[in-house]
């Protein structure tokens, strides 16, 4: 599992930082969350192939979190691209992005299909056979839902020795794989257990940014490996979490702590600090194993 | 006169290209022109005061000529804006703008005013007593204007010496500097012409993208100071033109020659070609006066 910070900070775009975008690749699935302005720059200082792209999750209409997303539809647009584009994001997205198609008489040589959320509960928004995507609703100044990724459990892996042990067909390697007993010509039923290894682990990454301090969402989020959860502020500026809706570094590690993470990604912080050290520092007084999220970065997670 | 080009490379921004947008000052006034994505970071990147852009000018709905425009408008808000801003554009650029703060829950705390545009002949949309602008119906895929930006001229100067000489009194300077003869005591008239100096001379500067080749735009722009003309192919891709409704840098230069310029600035150059100083090369063949556009370049025009 991959996490590429492609912006990290609040509000308003600047020389050096960017509003939130980032990509997780999961199961070799790479999702697009968030993008604000300024993202499809980012994604080619990246380097990461826009062809891969083929699912953007948005999790609120604030600006710094979706007005990149036009930009990005329409290049694709410009460069041809054939494969349907899938967007999940609050209602309205899909008004406000084809109204801009419209005004400049554009239209998508590819398919654009918008999956507009409105509930409250958390909902499963997508799912294949590697992957599932599912809300979780989040306390903000506007309608707001974070994303959380699981990785599916593949097939258990063959234990070579015992199938060559048993004198087993390998018509049935597949249905082994699949967890099946065994029963041989001669009557003996072989345990699945005896046959296979346990299946690479999954990974989870749950994403939750803008949110206030919130507990309820806790059971969405239980020992995720990885979550992402933003700190506007540091606590001298706890006083302005009631206002705007944001959480504090404090608070997105008590939130990590609760939840029994694996790790915390820290981001989503207010352009008015200087140092974004601190944030680590203070993260750390409630939780170890804390992550400065910054632009450009690369985390890999390996279970 | 200062022309500063924050961006210049038409459809996609990329990692060293930014699309449309430029800041003209005339008689100390800022006027900002186009708003592709990222505007507001090259602002930044150039330290133009976000306070002194009070008027902004949109030629067409494209995204590379206005989807920077919510950011910067949402920046404005965020950094507490107290001044009005007047967005001059093609019907339709209020519904998006406002459409977009209303999904974000943002109402800006300045004025917010559009001036939406739709005639196909010239028109003034801006005038004060130092500038005046005015509109230049534009030949493209969709509805566009270019802009035409003269300098009014201020009074004449005073010429000291005479005014002395003749013992005039300091009440009558305005006058006089306004252009009036003086009657002195004795009954002679002294015409403005020994009284005066000519006024500083005037500039202009028009704004011509996007467009295809289009010889109607020559009597709205005979003898402006500096034309900005689209470029976005060179001779090889003349082809490209006709359905893409854009012009040659031979066809700008054209343009420029005919309408007795004094200088070509070209831009808008498609992003496939690796060298733009060909631009220049082809252009000077039709055109002696040329300038190449490019992102960060400030061009100072004195009289």
């Amino acid at each position: 599992m991959k996490l590429t910070i492609l912006g990290c900070y609040s509000a308003t775009p600047r020389t050096i930082t960017n509003p939130t975008s980032q990509i997780i690749e999961i199961n070799n699935q790479m999702f697009l969350i968030d993008c604000g302005e300024g993202t499809q720059v980012q994604l080619r200082k990246h380097k990461i192939k826009f062809s891969r792209i083929n699912h953007i999750f948005i999790s609120h209409l604030h600006g710094d979190h979706f007005y990149g997303l036009v930009g990005l539809i329409s290049t694709f647009m410009l460069l041809n691209r054939q494969n349907d584009l899938h967007v999940y994001g609050p209602k309205g997205i899909k008004e406000v992005i084809l109204l801009q198609l419209r005004l400049s008489n554009s239209f998508t040589g590819y398919g654009l299909y918008f999956h507009e959320l409105t509930s409250k509960e958390s909902q499963v928004v997508y799912e294949d056979d590697k992957v599932k995507v599912s809300t979780i609703p989040l306390q903000h100044r506007v309608y707001t839902n974070g994303f959380l990724f699981q990785e599916k459990p593949g097939d258990r892996k063959l234990n070579l020795g015992a199938v060559f042990n048993y004198e087993i067909d390998k018509c049935y390697y597949q249905k082994i794989k699949n967890g099946s007993d065994i029963t041989l010509d001669d009557g003996r039923i072989i345990p699945n257990e005896k046959l296979t290894f346990d299946p690479t682990p999954t990974q989870s990454y749950a994403f939750c940014s803008d949110t206030k301090y919130d507990e309820s969402i806790i059971p969405l989020i239980e020992n995720v490996d990885v979550l992402y959860h933003e700190s506007t502020f540091l606590e001298q500026d706890k006083d302005k979490t009631t206002h705007t809706m944001h959480a504090t570094a404090i608070e997105a590690a008590t939130i990590a702590k609760k939840a029994n993470v694996g790790t915390l990604v820290l981001g989503h912080y207010s352009t008015r600090y200087g140092n974004i050290k601190l944030f680590k520092e203070e993260a750390k007084t409630v939780f170890e194993n804390v992550l400065l999220g910054d632009d450009g970065k690369v985390f890999e997670f390996n279970k």
